[in-house]
């Protein structure tokens, strides 16, 4: 089952096991990746032309806290509900497969793996959501296991 | 065994198993929380004051992919060294036990968990390293475990 609406307020009950949600896509361009860098991660193959180009990676990379956050902003806007979001307690297994470079155009897709009641409060879940970027080419560039707190619709209602 | 020496060009051999270092503070306004969670996480309670007073944490909280980021500039600047630093395979488990709030300051230690030589490549280790970084009042707000691999000494030399 794979849901394409956009801006759907999900409630726990919305997140079944195995439903798939298209985030779209977005492209990252290299000065972007450079100023995202300089703040956060100044190593030279993400903020330094000429020391990337002669660097593991043959150029520019894209800051793997880049990626991720560019696609997290997918998933706030395709995915996760303000109507329902008690925040994160936390991320496993993030892994950057392939390196994000300048002009790529990544495609964002988040999978519902687990969704249990809470024990203590039952007016909300806990969520485990696999999300997954990939490039132009198809390859994967970014997978992460996203562990999110969500109203239930009862109790919203 | 703590290391607060910063800018030292670290090499695989210098990530013993057991190592601390002391990767510095810093402090977190509402003015760039804001503006982050604007880019890459808007919802409510890390983008709008008065939704984040009304919502469950009675106020502005910064980003979790923000603190991580910012965390991640610590450990650039005094922990991964650009002599030696390959990148980064992922992260396991971030955690974000208590959210962190406009005028907090968080100091950011990385302890070395892992390292083992490289079998397919003996030139390199790969190293897991422990972040952790706590407030003001000493309660823990960021745990991450990172997976970096590093040139050797040997081949470096």
């Amino acid at each position: 089952m794979t849901d394409h609406s956009e801006r759907v307020a999900r409630y726990f009950e919305d997140y079944v096991p195995g439903l798939t949600v298209d985030c779209g896509s977005f492209s990252i361009g290299e000065a972007e990746i450079i100023a995202f860098a300089r703040e956060y991660d100044p190593q030279p193959f993400h903020v330094d032309v000429d020391a990337a180009a002669a660097g593991p990676f043959g150029g520019i990379i894209a800051s793997g806290w880049h990626t991720t956050s560019l696609t997290m902003r997918q998933m706030v806007e395709n995915f996760i509900s303000p109507d329902s979001s008690l925040g994160a307690a936390g991320v496993d297994e993030i892994r950057w497969p392939r390196p994000v470079r300048p002009g790529d155009t990544l495609s964002v897709h988040a999978t519902v793996v687990e969704a249990r009641r809470s024990r203590s409060k039952p007016d909300r879940g806990i969520i485990r959501s696999l999300a997954e970027a990939t490039n132009q080419d198809g390859a994967t560039v970014l997978t992460l296991t996203g562990i999110n707190f969500v109203l239930s619709r009862s109790a919203a209602s």
